[in-house]
């Protein structure tokens, strides 16, 4: 049997989950990927920074913007282990993200392919391509041992 | 005739608005306000910080959280002078926003009563009390002006 192997950013994606789980954060990662280098990493710090916004792909996509010298990621991938809520995919969108790959899907909190949809709205001014379920098996389990844990 | 004052804190926002325009920036401000104070304002700065995040709303709620020390806002008022976007409206429900006071409405890239309408969601876990329409001329007149300019 062959299994396809999880790509690098996902993996370094994966690593930045497990960080951000044991030092207490929702454990989700994202990094950003431009011609093969990664200009942009993180994970979930709204906790550690008292900022509502700084879910992982919020921060890698900032920090990739800073490195870039542009508000437009154009020609990025972005790698996050778990479906970006509304917020998040709103400002994929704003980033002209080119790629969006993920991890496990979430119904609850998603809006990739649940809730609010936001790359399905007529009014997306820009959709990037979407690619689910890479890594999913790590990213979700990493979550469900996070909130067993804190039951 | 009497005429519904615009509250203090949309027209700081709308100062705000001014502001961003002045300076190439989409005009568009918010203010969060508890308890009768200020605690956060700004406007969009997506080009002066390369940060494709850095709507209004953003800036504010970001300020805001910082001052309180905790990335929930409850309790806390947010005025904008536009309808937030699917990102901003997915900051404002992850903030615990208590109520959201609006200007313009944007059938383009709004998703509050537009495209993803965020706090419609069955999964959409807070939803602010909404107020639209306050100071929406003035608002309105700033972006449309922008956007004639630059065409």
């Amino acid at each position: 049997m062959t299994r396809w192997p999880t790509p690098d950013p996902m993996l370094q994606a994966l690593a930045h989950a497990r960080t951000a789980g044991e030092s207490g954060e929702v454990p989700v990662g994202a990094v950003v990927v431009k011609d093969g280098v990664v200009i942009g990493e993180g994970h979930n710090l709204t906790r550690t920074d008292h900022d509502p916004t700084a879910h992982a792909e919020i921060v890698a996509l900032r920090m990739a913007a800073r490195a870039l010298g542009s508000e437009r990621l154009t020609g990025c991938d972005l790698y996050v282990t778990l479906e970006p809520c509304a917020m998040c995919a709103g400002a994929i969108s704003h980033a002209r993200i080119a790629r969006l790959t993920y991890g496990a899907s979430d119904p609850k909190g998603g809006a990739v392919e649940h809730g609010a949809r936001v790359f399905e709205q007529a009014q997306c001014l820009h959709r990037p391509e979407v690619i689910a379920g890479v890594g999913e098996a790590e990213a979700g389990a990493l979550l469900k041992e996070f909130f067993t844990a804190r039951r």
